[in-house]
Formats: C-alpha cells, structure tokens, sequence
C-alpha cells in the first residue's frame, strides 16, 4: 500500500520535513497548513520539489469550522475555500480534509451540514478536488466517525468523502463492536485514512491529541484492528500518519522519519498485506562488547568478578573475557573508544542469523558491514536506535558462521605454562560455586528524542516484547524505564531516558551478570580488590521493617550493599560495581523474580550521585 | 506561620534539599522516606544538619496501606510502623503521615479503619508520635477529607488525627461549599496541612498529582480559600508544600525553594495572616536596556527606528535613545556584555519606587545595589528570575530620585553646531507622524526551568495579571508563552520558554514598539537601511483566504513584511527587524487589539530560522 505522513509529524522548515520523508522511503506526505504558511517556497516551488523527491502530495490540510453554520459565515467560509482550492491547484494535491466544526456558531444541524459540504463539494469538483470530511473527537456536534459519514451519505455528492482518522475514532473507543459500523461505509467514499497511535491516557482528548499522538505500535490502541476494517471495505488509498507529538517535534526530522515509516511497514504485515521476512526471536545473549581507551581499569573489574581472558581477536585489539555462559568483549580498537568506556554492541544468539538480519533490514535498521576484514568471519550485524550495534550469532553452531571463528583461545596458546589451566581451573570452579552464569539483562540509556521509536525498534525488529513502562526517581529528575524481552527472559533488554535531554549526566549504561548465590560473588568480587556500590544503612532499617529475614541474613546484604525486592514470583537480590567510564555492572540472583528491581534504582542513582 | 516543605519537593540529595529549605528560609521540613532512605547520612545526623540549619523535622511521610485490612495483613503493619517510630525517634520527628489506603485487600469497613488507626495511635503514643491521617484523591476506599475526618473522630484517640492536602482536596472538587465540612473539624485535630496547587487539567488524579502539582498561586486552585477554612477551626500547625513536580524535580533547588517560599509568603498575605508592603503595581516603561559588546550594530537598528541619541550617561559608557516615550539604554560596560548584545535591564514606572522594592525584598527578589557610582542616583531595583534587572523608576518626578539625572543630554552639549537641532526637529517631526511612540511589549524568554516561577514572581512582586498561556509551534518545538500585564495595559511582559532545556537557539528577546502607523514606520524603518525580517508570500495568500482587505492593503503589507491578526477588541498588524545578538524589534500598530500575535508567531518563528 502506498504510505504518507503529514508534515506536522516531523521536526524542521518544510523543505527539511519533505526531504526526510523521502528519504525514509514514503510515497507521499500531507501538506499542513502552517508549514507552507512558513515556507519560502511557492506552491508551484513545494509541488516541484516533492516531484524531484518522488512524493506525491495526498492531502492539504485541514479546512475547519466549514459546515451547519448560518449563511453569513458559511458565505465567508465559501470565499476562504476558493482562495484555498485556488492554492491547492497550483500546489497539485486534490484532496483536502475538512474537520467536524468546532464553531460556536455551529448548529446541530446534519442536514445543514449536508447542504453546506455538499455546496462546497460542488465548488471543489471545479477544481478538480475531492473533500475529505472528517469527526474530529472533539468536534462541537460531529464527534463520531459513523456520524460524519451519515452526513457525508446524505449530501451525496462524488467529490464529498469522509476521512477516518485512528485517533479520533480509538481515542473515543476501544470497543472493537464499535468500529463495525466502518463495514457500512463504501470503500471508495473512505477518501482517506489517517493513523496515529496514542498511550492510553485518561486525560483531556483535545490535549491528548496534540500533545501525545505517537506512530502505530508506539502507543496503546489497536491500530491494527481498526485498518482491518477500513480495508476490508475496499480503501486503496495511502496509509497516513498524523503524529502530533511534543518530542517527535524537536527530534532530528531523518530518524523520526524513519521510525515512521518503520511502524507502517509493521502495520501492514500485521494486516497481512505484506510478508517481510519473519521475526526470528533472539534466544540469548552471545556477549556484550565493550570499547574502552585503556583496558586496565574494565579488565580488573572483569577479573575481580571471576571472568577470564579467553581468547583474542585474530585481526584486532579485542579480548574475550568469559564466565559460565556470560562473554564479554573488551574492544580497544581506536575507532571505537573517542566517547570512553562504554557498552557498543550486543551479540544476540539467533537460531537463523541471516534471517534475523534479512528482517532487520527490511524494517529500516541500518545494516553493518557483514566482513569487517578478509580473514574475518561474516556476520550479520545491524544498529539500534541509540547506535548500538547488535550482531546475530550463532555460537557453538559450528555449521553457520560464528563469531567465535575470529577469535584465538589465549588459553591454549598459553598451555604449558600452568598458570592459563590454574585461572581456568579456578574460573570454572568459580563458576559452578558462586560465580556468574550468564548475561542477565543489558541497560541502555535511550538518546532523549528516541525512546519510542527504540520500544517499536526491538519489540518489530528483533521480536522481543515489552514490559510495562516504570518511573524511576533519581534526585535529579524523573527517568522511565522499559524492558523488552524473550519469552523465556533468556534476552531481556532494560531500555531508559532520562528527564530531558540534557539528562545523561549518571545514567550509565550497565551489564547484569546472573549468579546463583549473589552474596558469595560479591564477597568473591570484593575480595578480589573490585569495588561494589555503597549502599546506604537507611535502606536496610527499611528493608528490616518491610520484611522478615533469616537471621544474619540483612547483616550481610548490609555488609556488602546487597539489595532485596521481591515480586510475586519470586525474590531477588542485587548489587552494583562502582562505574567505569559510562558502564557498571550488576549481579543479579533472580529467584523467579521477573523484574529488574525498580524499587531500589531510586537508592541505587542516588548512590551512585554520591560515589561520583 | 510556621512555613515548611517536603524533601520531594525539591532536587538534590538529601542534603542539598535541606541546605536549600533553609537558605530560602523555611521553618521546616517534611522528611520523604525515599529521600532519607538514600542518603548516607543516619538518622541522628539528619536530625543535627536540620538542627543546624535552624529546620524542624515537621512531618515524617508517608506511611501507606496501614488501615481496614485483614489481620495478619495489620500486623504485619503494626510491626513495620514500629520500625518506623523508632526510626522518628532516632530524626526527632514526631507526626507521621498516614495515607489512606489503596491496597488490594482493604475493605470497606470504617469501623475497621477506626479500629486500627486506633491501635497504630496507641503505639504512635508509647513513642511520643502523633498520627496524621489523609484522605488520597485515590484512595481505595476513604478518598474525601470528611470521610477521613469520621474514621478519625470514630477512634478517638489523642494521637490520631487528620491531615488535610489541597491537592488531595480540590483536585476532586471545584465547589467552594464542598469545603464547608472543614469548620466541622476541630483545629487541633487537624495535625498537618500540606499545601500544593495545579494547572487546571483534565487527566487521570494519580498522574496529575505525582507530575504536575505546583506552588500556590501557579497553578488554577483556589489554595487560599481552603488554607482560610482550615485557619478558621484554628489550626496552628505549619502551612507545608507537598509538591510533585517533573520539572522542579531536575531544577537547581535552591531557586526553586525561593520560588516555593514566595508563594507561601503570598498565600498567607491573600489570607490575611501578613501584611507585607503593598504592590505597587507599575504604570509603564521608563526604559529598556540593552547590554552589548559594539553598540554598532544596535544603534544602526536604532537610527534606523527613528531613535536619537539624546544622552549619555555621566560616568559609564551608556547611551539613551529616545523616540516619544520609548526610550533605550545602550550599554557596553565590559562586565555586562559578556553574553552578547542582550536585553539586561527594564525601567517600570512606579509610582512609589521605594514602596516597590520594599515588596519585592519581602517577597525575596534578590535587591541590587541602589547606587553605582557615588554620583548616581539612588535606584531601587531587584533581579527577576530569568536574571533580567528591574528599575523602579520615577521619570519625570522630580522630587524622587531619577535614574534620568545620571545622563547628561548630549544634544544641549552639541547645541550651537545645528546638526542636533536638526535630528531632533527630525525625530519629534517622526514621533508624531509615523514614529515610535512607545514600548509596547516586552518578550524575555525564560529559562526552562523556572517558567512558573516567572509568572509568580511578575504576579506577587510586580502585581502584574497573568493571562492565558499558549503553545505556540516553532519548527524544531513547541514554545509555551504567557504575557502578564498591568490594568491599562501600559506594561507588558511576554513570557516564553522553549520545548526543552537545551531550546535556546533561536528563541531572542525582543522589545515591541508601539506606533500609531506601522506601515510608514515599516518604511521609514526600510528607507533608513533598516532590514525587516521577510515574510514568505504563501503567509499573505492566506490572509487574502481569512479576511477582505482594502485595495492595495495587503500589497503594502506583503511588500514590508507585515502581519495581521484580529480579535474581538481590534486590529493588530506587527512587522519584525532582524536579530542583532539575541535582540530583535518588533514594531506593532495595536487598534484596540489585547493579544500579541500568537497567531503568528509560527511564521515569525520559521523565518527567524531562515534568516540566521
């Protein structure tokens, strides 16, 4: 289907908007009224640069306050359209959306608002243009699709149809028996469907919409359901998203654009009309790579919480640092480490890497190059949102291209020594008593203007599913967080922003490493010399008169600034390194608890505030 | 009254929170549990830095989902409160708030309720606690003051009595009768009073309370017609800000706690509690001052304008230009223009210029120096929030001090060589037939942090009226702005603010210029080689679309650079120089019109985008 975004969904002059639109891929964009207003171009100069960017112009918008007013102001109403039709000639769009009037002298008159619309449709069709009349939720007498059409169908005239928008009609309900009355509306007098999602919020509709509006996917409403149903009566018009959206509005237009068009090519395989390669849903965590200036200071926190050097990189300067299950990277290639120490990539297990990236691709994710040198092995890698690279591994998969191919086992070069079999010995026993098992959950901190477009990025690019979205207090502005995940919780990601864009100031990015007796690792880890986050004893009062404890039991979490949470699943006991550049780590004993320990992460930011 | 605040109020840690309180000069504080549970600090020490700090720990807060449970549920309760009182009594807090609860399990059951509050009391009492229990605008089953009020009539104990919260209360009511249940309620069972207001929003109460409250008098309640209830039953216990606020949790706290502390200086003056100095409200603009590092280019606008040098100032490098009564200070003093050329100063015209300081120093504007130099005049002047300096002046007064008497005329001292005779003749000849006659408006963008803040302070100190707040779009955000006013109109103070902290880049101050006949200025302003800011074509054929102009009318405009707006009082049309520093000129031609062209300022907007 041919897809298009109004202009006011994207951030910057018109000329910026269009271009990003074009590039992202769309076919076509509706003209908002104001950026032309605001534009330097003529409309002869917009319709000729749309060309050139192979966009159609599907809609010029809105008319409002048009219809069931008294004649004086409908007389003026006529005049003002002319000039408009007169302009959209010249602009080359032939379709213009007229809103429900919220006039306050507008009547509840719908044979009035027939007789206007159908005077004005007479007006348009001499100029070759179509009205597309729309219920704006608000609107003074017109609130509901089904109304507006009833009007629509009563002036009956060919160059009058209505326009569904998904947020005036999901805003008002979420009852799926109440879009069946969409059945009933001839598929060529649907003149144009406009998209938008929205959280669910119980809050003023009119501010919700302007304010709130977000892509298809992004929010709470069945998108989805509600195209179903615009397309099963025969609509082939362009699929268009009208996003009103205070953050959308200050981002970079290029990557908004692109998250848009992402959510449309959602939409429509969702819908079945079309058939991208088929999510293939990551079923662990391969590694984590970390880029650093210098490796010392990430190697010793690494050695202290039981991990090995393992192997390095055939071609570059990276190690493979390992323990039970848990791989970590440590990069120190000079491309990668201007920001300092911090958290660049992501290696997914996939049961088909190649498929994995094929869907990838198709949804808009940047592609990396699959051989980054000639002797390397090829794998299929592509970038997140916020920049993170994530690669589809297949490792101990010996038939598929591994990873692990590029990679010289330090161990077995060293062999003869006794001191590499003495570390892997002590590492392994470490492993199966109180080390680390796994790579628990990843925490990434979203660019600001991102953070949506990050939530459809992982839960339509990589298949994981998101959680409910959680505040969390740090003193020095509200954050909220996300995870997304696995059905297994094998691959779970912790996605957060910040308060405002200038909030990045703590908000490392860390690695959760998974241990079955998270108090024996952190002593193991401290005894090493490694440094865990101070916790404050007022928690612990706290935690006292929450729960009852074995005893002794609070005196070591205290002890080694272990923290507690409990869900209805099960416990969970936490504690944190001190950060290094921009990462920390977390060890995590998780028994049956499903979350990641919001409570404490108010207690846990402010300590680390303190520890800086 | 005693004056307090909670912790969660402000940002910071612990400490940086209680530091704040007590410069801004409170009384108290309310200890948040969170806030305490995060800092390193042990209860005995909190308890001496408030100590220090000359604060009393008013209230300990909150407990939660104590009352009308099951019993092992209760007990459960009970053996936590008893953690908790011994914490109080290690803070030396005494009251303790107690929310009524939303927890799963509880019943509705007021005897229950009455019962159990009861039982907390009486272990509050062995520790010499009181029990302050409040009615959440959400809670499960007690949500309204009075209901509170019955359970803790019902049990009848000395250590249990209620709190009241405006939020809690008029976030659920409008209706000032809803309020006359307070008489009912003896004040000394009133324990606590927690003050907040709120912009009048239609949203869900949980979310409008945990992000949007704000200080009394920034909001739409009517906070000082329940504190004048709540008096009434003779409550003495502090009045103490219970705020939750997403921006002020990431603004400095130490303005933010002057900005609370204001508002509970002006509450108590609005129920008669205090009598601070009286406003004094001013009756218009003596002058505007620019700052600059080369008057060059400002002083072209200015000639331009029609402006004349008529002084300078006797002992620093500052220059008045004058046309009517619009008058503008120049000054390239060295530490002054270290930002640039920027609008520093605002002379208002007081009609008690002493009276005006004397306000505002008990209502905590930092008050500048009053003499510069030994040979100035005394000034009385204090900083607004946003750093802008204010003049109360007496031009034309001679029996008061007169910021005019530190200039010395420089055309009396050019007087004989003809050329200043001639500029005058000039300039007057201007003034009355198509000049300036006098400083319409003045625009300062506010820093993102401190809007509300802004509008109080321009309120209380300046006794200026707020008018409505509108968002206006600039392409890369939306702005919010909100004039305040005197009643005639002679002052004006638009203020703005950008979608996000880091929003400053195109966002310039400006000074609006009044004239009888803005199209001569327009081109007087042109002829002289002044350059107007243009305004794109597609702008004019939509003014042609909205309203019928005389012949050759909107020609003229279209030709200058014109804009047009309406409203029920009149016409507006307004024209724009370009930007010099962060400063631009507006000249505009008001016929009975209030606003200030928000209409057009998406316009105004994108073409400032284009011309930097």
């Amino acid at each position: 289907m041919r897809t298009s975004i109004a202009t006011v969904s994207l951030s910057g002059s018109l000329t910026e908007k269009l271009t990003a639109a074009s590039r992202a891929g769309f076919d076509g964009v509706e003209i908002f009224e104001n950026d032309l207003l605001a534009s330097p171009l003529t409309p002869e100069e917009i319709r000729a640069r749309c060309a050139d960017l192979g966009l159609t112009i599907d809609l010029y918008q809105p008319m409002r306050d048009i219809e069931a007013v008294p004649a004086d102001e409908f007389a003026r109403n006529l005049r003002r359209a002319r000039h408009k039709f007169e302009l959209m000639r010249r602009l080359g769009a032939d379709t213009v959306l007229v809103c429900s009037s919220v006039h306050p002298r507008a009547v509840d008159d719908d044979a009035l608002a027939s007789q206007q619309l159908g005077q004005l449709a007479a007006l348009a069709e001499d100029f070759g243009i179509r009205i597309a009349y729309e219920a704006l939720a608000w609107g003074r007498h017109v609130n509901t699709y089904d109304h507006a059409w009833r009007i629509v169908e009563a002036a009956d005239h060919p160059a009058l149809g209505t326009c569904l928008d998904s947020f005036h009609i999901l805003s008002r309900t979420a009852d799926p028996k109440d879009l069946e009355g969409i059945a009933d509306i001839p598929g060529e007098k649907i003149f144009f469907l406009q998209l938008a999602d929205a959280p669910l919020l119980a809050m003023d509709v009119l501010q919700w919409s302007r304010h709130y509006r977000c892509f298809p996917g992004q929010g709470g409403f069945d998108v989805a359901g509600l195209v179903r149903h615009v397309l099963h009566t025969g609509y082939d018009g362009p699929l268009s998203l009208e996003v009103f959206n205070d953050v959308f509005r200050q981002a970079e237009a290029c990557p908004t654009a692109v998250d848009a068009l992402r959510s449309l090519l959602v939409l429509q395989e969702e819908v079945g009309r079309t058939t991208p390669p088929a999510p293939v849903v990551p079923t662990g965590v391969a590694f984590a790579e970390l880029v650093t200036p210098d490796a010392g200071p990430v190697s010793a926190v690494l050695g202290a919480l039981g991990f090995t050097r393992t192997a390095r990189h055939r071609s570059k300067p990276v190690d493979l640092w390992q323990q039970g299950e848990a791989r970590i990277l440590v990069n120190t290639q000079g491309s990668a480490r201007r920001d300092g120490t911090g958290l660049a990539a992501i290696g997914l297990e996939s049961p088909d890497p190649t498929g994995a990236a094929h869907r990838a691709e198709a949804l808009l994710a940047p592609v990396l190059p699959r051989r980054r040198a000639p002797e390397d092995a090829t794998l299929d890698a592509v970038a997140a949102p916020d920049g993170t690279e994530l690669f589809f591994c297949a490792t101990d998969r010996p038939e598929l291209p591994n990873w692990r191919a590029d990679f010289t086992d330090t161990r077995k070069a060293e062999q003869g020594t006794g001191h590499a079999e003495r570390s892997t010995a002590v590492a392994e026993q470490g492993t199966r008593a109180r080390g680390v098992t796994r790579i628990d959950h990843l925490a990434l901190v979203q660019p600001w203007h991102h953070f949506d477009e990050a939530t459809l990025f992982h839960h339509s690019v990589l298949g994981l599913h998101p959680q409910e979205s959680v505040d969390v207090a740090d003193p020095y502005g509200l954050m909220r967080s996300r995870a997304v995940t696995n059905a297994d919780g094998s691959v779970r990601i912790a996605l957060s922003v910040g308060a405002a864009p200038t909030d990045d100031t703590v908000h490392a990015q860390h690695i959760a490493l998974a241990t079955d007796d998270v108090v024996a690792a952190a002593r193991r880890f401290r005894e090493s010399g490694g440094r865990l986050l101070p916790i404050p004893a007022n928690y612990y009062d706290d935690l006292a008169a929450r729960y009852e404890f074995a005893d002794g039991e609070l005196e070591t979490y205290r002890e080694l600034g272990i923290l507690y949470d409990r869900d209805a699943q099960g416990e969970f006991r936490h504690c944190y390194t001190v950060t290094v550049g921009r990462v920390f780590f977390e060890l995590v004993q998780r028994d049956g608890y499903r979350g990641y320990g919001a409570r404490n992460a108010p207690v846990r930011l402010a300590a680390q505030h303190i520890a800086q």
